[in-house]
């Protein structure tokens, strides 16, 4: 079972820098992010990952100062690169966008980050969701979703293949002949397609990994078709059992007409736990979390991800179902969860409260969390979970001391790591480089 | 007397990979670049810096590979990151290129670096000058000159105000109140110019230092222009101390048009460091590394920064004057160095050996070095020095074990950091925001 974990400086909830554990200026302390990964190392998960978008919420700031999710973060992969080496098996994923970053720099960035942790870097491919981010990248507003798609495609196959710039074996250190690499073995790039020109060569050897691990979260058809011809680790979603194990089937079974194996593909159901000293309790402390949320936040969640703005409504009466835009452009499956909510007919207030960005949670004790876990992976739901971790560190110690401890108890989790990098430990291949000859 | 240092993976001498004391695979090894970090660190040096060009040579590999100075590097912002946490006190600092990064990204990097640092951050603006590069980015070659630099200046001027988004005290973490941060004290900026068009905030904290270190490095008319006006650190070019008077003399008198005062910029002077029993030994030992430097990467250098190929001619005739270009759209100042050469009618051969990149080379004994640098300040030649390191780890532990205590000695350079950030330690003051009500 794949064991993940979604960080964010005092946790994904919103109301998690209001509780009485929580550090205040979390979100630039290193030393806070070194404790962070090393307690997750600590619990052998496959990695640690940092979510991402370029981009500073610029209105109704008087709500988003009650929740600050978006207006402080350092860059994730100069955080993972700092992090690094206070770890040595953990792997460090981070977010970038192909819309607004060029393919040459995100090549270079994770290709330093993998030979800076050796071999333990993963990118999570994203077309970001947020005109916010569009502004600070010389666009009103995001480019349509397929053709946002279209660029990632291209964009992530000229980063893969300046990833195979050097072969293996390039450098040779012949000190005698006065030769530092085979020329032969240097293979330039020489792309021209829709969006990108590129003509060169990544000026680094080959990385650890070769090539680092490909994570992406999309669930559209659009970026479902994307995920089973090129990712290898996916942030499924699915509030229920049935909903992943739906997920998983379909993903895993777009895979063959790209001529893929299923297990090159790792399916990791989004999922928050909430650990309590029984069922009733755990459920008891979300909805306390929940119940600390300030309603702005909760109508600003609408507003971004149902993208329509329902301030204007009584918080206690049904949301009528008129007020669901016809079309999503952002997070489809985020927007399709709300319009959910709505049509059962659930108050504003209601459904800001319910609202958790379609990920399930696990309430209970350790064993019930981890018979949830075991159930969900022997039913065929997902190939391990990709923790929203929504309270720091509480909610990591949990995993880590005693989630983690029943799962071993039962064999279904790591008690060492298989390996030293992400793949090794997540049972994925090391890729062949492209121009190496066969054999 | 500000000392900072250049590094690269063996050293930045062509023949440096070749010396007994070479690493192998340093380029790519973070725990190299740890130590060397350390170790300049113990000698108290201002800063620990890092070229950078986001491309490899894609032709003559066959002489690259006798010297493959461009072919081989971890990313420099990344690279950084990993080692601030080996170290507390020394400045850390990188080139990035305003041609082929977006200038929000560029804002995030730095002030994350600043942040990962605790305040030690300092960015190179360059404009990157060669082909190669231009291709990984979808053009065919450079623009020209002056376009590069009205490019740079409209970036560096977005970037600084990307970095002044949040005032200092923004973040208040009201958990009474449920304010993290005070919404009056965020201004997203709102720029249209001939280049980029940005609307929105940096969404991180503003850094330690305020804004990272500032540096530069251009000589042309141009270059000086733009380091007058916004520079705070810039590596002077000059071979001889008279032309290292003449360059401080003309950058710190163009201040004055831009409200600063000379103080605000420090200006160091590029020099390679040769340490020997004496200077005789001292200039043995270097004339034997040039030696050590395969032809053709004498010719390639002279190809680059000539900007044509030379490697039709005899080595051991004289070069042709009209061979030289009318001009130049790189470096100036090394296109210039080599045309001087050739005119003082050396042969091919003479002009490998000799061209140098524009940087004095100090020989002798420590003595001896702590005199020449006393000389050039006391002269106002320079307010301190850039130390390219030619051979690594030797060259940097002749500087922290020799160089430095003679200089200690003399009362010419601190024996403890006077302060915990790159801008205390330089003695540059700390921006205030430019939003922040005076007072």
């Amino acid at each position: 079972m794949v064991l993940g974990g979604l960080f964010e400086a005092n946790g994904y909830h919103p109301a998690a820098w209001l509780m009485p554990g929580a550090q205040d200026g979390a979100a630039t302390d290193i030393g806070y992010f070194r404790r962070i990964v090393q307690t997750a190392e600590r619990g052998k998960l496959d990695f640690f990952f940092l979510a991402d978008t370029p981009a500073a919420r610029t209105e109704d700031l008087d709500a988003w100062t009650r929740a600050p999710l978006y207006m402080n973060m350092m860059e994730p992969i100069t955080l993972l690169s700092a992090i690094a080496g206070a770890t040595s098996h953990i792997g460090l994923g981070a977010t970038a966008s192909t819309s607004f970053y060029e393919p040459y720099n995100v090549a270079r960035l994770f290709a330093s980050l993998d030979h800076i942790s050796h071999g333990r870097a993963a990118w999570n491919v994203v077309t970001t969701a947020n005109d916010y981010a569009a502004r600070n990248f010389g666009l009103d507003a995001l480019p349509p979703h397929q053709r946002r798609y279209d660029r990632a495609g291209e964009f992530l196959g000229i980063v893969q293949a300046l990833w195979d710039t050097w072969e293996d074996d390039a450098f040779i250190h012949d000190k005698a002949n006065v030769r530092m690499f085979d020329p032969g073995k240097f293979h330039a790039l020489d792309h021209q397609g829709e969006f990108f020109r590129v003509r060169g060569g990544l000026n680094m050897a080959r990385s650890p990994q070769g090539q680092p691990v490909i994570f992406q979260a999309g669930a559209s058809e659009t970026g479902r078709e994307f995920a089973a011809r090129t990712a290898e680790v996916v942030f499924g979603t699915g509030a229920s059992m049935s909903e992943a194990i739906a997920f998983h089937q379909d993903l895993k079974g777009r895979m063959a007409r790209y001529g893929r194996h299923p297990d090159a593909l790792k399916v990791l159901s989004g999922v928050s736990i909430v650990l309590g000293e029984s069922a009733a309790h755990a459920r008891e402390k979300w909805a306390a979390w929940q119940e600390m949320v300030h309603i702005d936040i909760g109508l600003m969640y609408l507003k971004t991800d149902l993208e329509t703005d329902l301030s204007d409504l009584p918080l206690d009466e049904a949301v009528p179902e008129h007020r669901i835009p016809e079309k999503s452009n952002f997070h489809q499956v985020y927007f399709e969860e709300i319009a959910g909510l709505i049509r059962q007919g659930l108050t504003l207030r209601q459904v800001c409260r319910r609202y958790n960005r379609s990920k399930a949670i696990f309430y209970g004790t350790a064993r019930q969390i981890a018979d949830q876990m075991e159930e969900w992976v022997a039913a065929g739901a997902s190939d391990g979970f990709m923790m929203a971790l929504p309270v720091l560190p509480d909610s990591l110690t949990d995993i880590t001391e005693k989630v983690v401890p029943e799962l071993q108890r039962r064999g279904l989790f790591r008690t060492e790591y298989q390996g030293t990098t992400l793949r090794e430990n997540l049972g994925l291949a090391r890729p062949r480089n492209r121009h190496a000859p066969a054999g």
